[in-house]
């Protein structure tokens, strides 16, 4: 009997279309979903013939909405620039899609609050936000750990995603202005560790007690292949230098809904640390400790083991037979890569559409990426403000 | 010809009595210094003619005021209770005498003001404070890539000191009444992070902007010792409760002179960090990081190595030739422990009385322990105000 | 113009082969490179249908012979055991076809030789054979810094690879078998270490000076459903026992071409290391060291670094512009995983056959696999025979 | 009531002697041992009053023999150069004292076996060897989980002790000329890794199946206040070369008593590695490992975890109730460096004295040190020799 499939469009053709592609591509030869996924549509603004040439999208087309609508389609993925993925989700979802969607969820508050609350009412059709570090083994170990016990009532969450690829030589890209990005490292690496913390600890961040957002660099060069279309510029060795719009650094403090403090701090200013995507966590019976540069493992203490033998367990998550995902990859102690938390991620989705129950681990929907962009908008608020920011303040 | 010596005398006999008395015994071993130190008398209020014999004080008495008049003293050592540092500093300073003392420098903002305003009158006398890391080859490293510009204008500071003794079996000892210990992790913890941020930078802490103190266990269980004295209280199989007055955390993020961001937090229930006093440093041209769990070395990312070779490096500090006051010591590669500290510090004190002008590292004096204890004042009154506090409100 | 294909056909559908097709599927998303692999026929002994399928083998066949002769294939890659190497290599070289090959290159040394001389005759045909780390950025790294000179002339090389699944509770499987597996951790792991020196090093050895090999779980109980098929065998409560019949750890110490020293071990039953595929090198100018286990860091010691920087530099190896292979996958600092190897090295077959000159890391051809197999040799010589194994006596 | 003392002697006054000093000094105020030290006599060649008076020795003279024979020393301690350790040695055991002495035990195997026989029948006397890395306290746990059972049976032991100062531009120190130093890396480095072998397992190392010996460095600037001295030697502009007698680097593998592999390699040409003694063992139940550049620290893997915890576990040896001599020293998490090795075994030594049965750790006597002198001893055989070496062969 053939497999049942599903057909999937995806929106975008960007570095995130490639690894959204990549996860397509794969997760059917790695897991034995139950829905085997068919690479249907590539729907982008660019021309992305080659692209869905060479990854074997059947189809590609610039008319989004035509997509959105077709009936072939059972799944749209979302990996457009942030201000389209409300339009394109919602009328997705209104013609009876499911829909997985980049984070952060929209470009707006308002906009990820219309999508979540539509994503509630489609009780039928799952939804999916790539919060792709959720597809990393030893973050599902964490989870797992705080459920079965092991680290009991949080006291400290301290969580930073730090980059370094943003200092002064970086020119004025568009992730440096306002209107096309948003916001700076806040919106990029914030979300991330807001979200690790919230699917971790099973808590939400109840208030922003105090906030930093900074521009370090107010101006960078404009790029040489954009001066042609500036007014006055022109391509010559002298370089002219636009604002940057917006925040190389956000951090700040708040409280957890079970009283535990926590901090998060991200940058493209922290020299040497490539891809920090860090995050440590200490509770009353134990402690975990994580970053994405050595994403394989997990360090875990037992605030229980005797005296003598106590100390940090540096745990390599790639036991098959232990370890969230790893069963479908290799041998023990093959080691993963970036790139397999979307396909990890990408069976979640295809096992809760064919209504599997018992998920590896739980991947974010409409309403965990809602929740989490009102932490980020909490923390704007704080900073411009001057003052903690209650999340019930933050509709 | 004989060495000139110098008379020190020690107030208190506790833990840092331990600790100082080893570095006075040891410090004329080690150091080549013009003054040799005599150690000639010990005031305690409490019974120490063991604790004397044992380490070599010539002299015990309970009349500290006696000893700190006492014309043959050149030099006395602090480390008893702190609301009783102020007193005899004061005395000390106003009969003549060189003051080293234990941090924080004094009970309250005031004392310590006055303290400082002291020191600064008695231009030929040496004040010291014992931030005793300051005495880490590798924090005096740290502080020298600094001043070589191999930082470049610095981003963000990112300090933490996390111990894990004070979970809830942990008895209600003097640590954690308010009355006695004035505060718990931050003054205890929080004062030598912010120390090593103004030591390393050179940059004072301009605002805290967010603060958050949390007493998690607020009840403790009474040492069955104690509960004698107490009313109602019995020696039995139950436990009698009390109070927890202090702190069990703090954490709070600010601004520095040069415009950086700079996260402090510090803790007594983090579990599985012993005494992790841990700096991190980004700057436009580098970064560093320290642990002082791994306190021989330094880690140094250099941003301007080219991409190929680019990565953090691991610094041994132990190079007789090339840091701080290893030379002093072993070959190359003969790690160093904690109470060095102490001995480096004690080298650095004599070397100042003896008018030395280029020393190891700079020690604390009175207005560096003065201008840290303003930022305790500041973080607590952010936290309890909750509001951004300028150091500039605080006097 | 449509892209130049090459069909290529896979022998072997276990494990390795889960990994080849893996590599087969994706190198051409990944790589723009001139030849497009078409994965044409699967050959396999047993029912591979379904693996077919999965992968995308477009036919598949238990006839291997018609295989290795089909006009229609351009390249064949084996993973079947090791036995079978020599006969299906043998054939597709003398029927004009490049050939990919599973390490160890052959069951016997004298099949390697014949191999190794006949591949050398077909000058116009690839060999290759799947010495996967060799794919791996940090190693690929590893040379170019020899290369460059940045280690000079090499005074130790001290590898390892160490495994812990083979404790006593392990079953009597297929690889503990001579007959089956050849050798037990001396084939399937010092094969790689050895190839990595040679890899790294550009280095022969010349010369097993001492070595041990040793089989510590003499018995292991043979698996419940073999027991079936074996004499006397019953399926029930007690455990039927067998003889294991390789070693469960080899360790060999010998020399370089240049004079250098190196110590090789290998075994299954290093409790804690999973896959401790672990090499360190020191020369005269600096020293690297590389464990599989965090397969994206090289760490490299420049012994030029003034004494103050001095300190062994820890390198993420996923610099898009300045490391092997990475720019083909992710944007810097995203970390690459186990199979990454073989689809990096499935590149290089497909660069050799389009006659490509510069390669990104030159795989190991059919002379290197047998040169690596006279190591082997000589070192269980040594051990057998307990006296040191010049190469020169093993042809 | 007085404490009882003992006076002790101490032969040499070099860096040993400086961290001999420091020892007799500091373990009387951190050890309540039942017999204190008196730091009676400093017997020297070279002139040693200032180093004595800085110590506090309160006799200095150039005549050993009186000092040997003297009734008023209780205990003698040489650290003077290989070759006078057995004169020494043998005088103080026939006159009755308690002798502790330098590793290694003697210049000659020879004089190592009439030592160790002497010891044997002075029953009264304590005889100790300084392998000071005893003294250290996660050399001790290692010990202490050995003995409790937590390794099993052991596999394999990888020991090294790599330096870095030996490259080519370090001139001819006695230290490269065999007439002096005895050896090379192997007797000053690989002495310690054979004692930490046997200290940690308990067992002895019963064959030496390969060796390779080398000097890789033939010749070396004769440094310039030398050239005066010899024949023909200038001091000018040219540098005058000398040969190395000493091996640079001693690499060699063998059998324990229990049947398990142990490898063992020491050189001076080992860049970056400044005093990295390593040794790791893996065992049935668990493995270890410890390296000196991180000497506060044991990484224990306990093989019995379930296996989503299982991990190596970086133990903090500073708890002061279940640590080795930690309790003597601070609270807990207060980093101990080398010299406390000393201090620490300076205590075993005088709490043995005073006829304490239960010690923290068992230091190594003569025997221990004439075991590992014949280890020594079979290394160089076997690389001379260029075949397996029986310990039994060497007596």
């Amino acid at each position: 009997m053939a497999k049942k499939t599903i057909n999937v469009a995806l929106f975008g053709s960007g570095f995130m279309g490639k690894a959204h592609s990549n996860a397509w591509l794969n997760v059917g030869k790695f897991f034995n979903t139950k829905f085997k996924p068919v690479m249907h549509t590539c729907a982008s603004v660019v021309d992305a013939k080659d692209f869905a040439a060479n990854w074997g999208w059947r189809n590609v087309t610039k008319d989004w909405k035509a997509v959105a609508a077709d009936p072939e389609i059972d799944a749209v993925d979302i990996c457009t620039p942030n201000n389209t993925h409300a339009p394109i989700a919602l009328a997705a979802l209104e013609s009876g899609k499911h829909v997985a969607c980049e984070k952060p969820l929209a470009a707006t508050l308002d906009q990820a609050r219309e999508m979540a609350k539509l994503a509630k009412r489609r009780t039928k059709q799952v939804t999916q936000v790539w919060f792709s570090y959720r597809g990393c083994p030893a973050l599902g170990l964490a989870r797992k750990f705080v459920e079965q016990g092991k680290i009991g009532q949080i006291y400290h969450v301290r969580a930073q995603y730090l980059q370094d690829w943003g200092g002064p030589s970086t020119p004025l890209l568009w992730r440096f202005k306002s209107k096309d990005a948003g916001s700076g490292a806040h919106g990029d690496l914030n979300a991330h560790i807001i979200d690790s913390c919230r699917f971790i600890t099973g808590q939400e961040i109840t208030e922003v007690t105090g906030s930093i957002a900074e521009t370090f660099i107010k101006e960078r060069a404009i790029p040489e292949e954009e001066l042609g279309n500036i007014k006055g510029g022109k391509i010559g060795k002298k370089k002219k230098y636009g604002k940057s719009t917006v925040d190389d650094a956000v951090t700040f403090i708040g409280r957890l809904s079970d009283g535990g403090t926590a901090s998060f701090e991200s940058s493209r200013l922290s020299m040497g640390n490539k891809n920090a995507n860090r995050i440590e966590i200490n509770g009353e019976k134990g402690s975990l400790r994580w970053d994405f540069e050595d994403m394989n493992w997990l360090w875990y203490y037992n605030a229980q083991d005797d005296s003598q033998r106590a100390g940090w367990q540096k745990i390599m998550c790639t036991d098959a037979g232990s370890h969230p995902f790893v069963g479908h990859w290799w041998p023990d102690a093959h080691i993963l890569g970036y790139e397999h938390g979307f396909v990890n991620l990408a069976s979640v989705f295809l096992d809760r559409i064919a209504g599997k129950k018992k998920v590896e681990v739980p991947a974010a929907d409409f309403n965990d990426a809602y929740q989490c962009q009102r932490v980020l908008e909490a923390a704007l608020l704080s900073a411009k403000n001057r003052c903690p920011i209650k999340l019930s303040e933050v509709k």
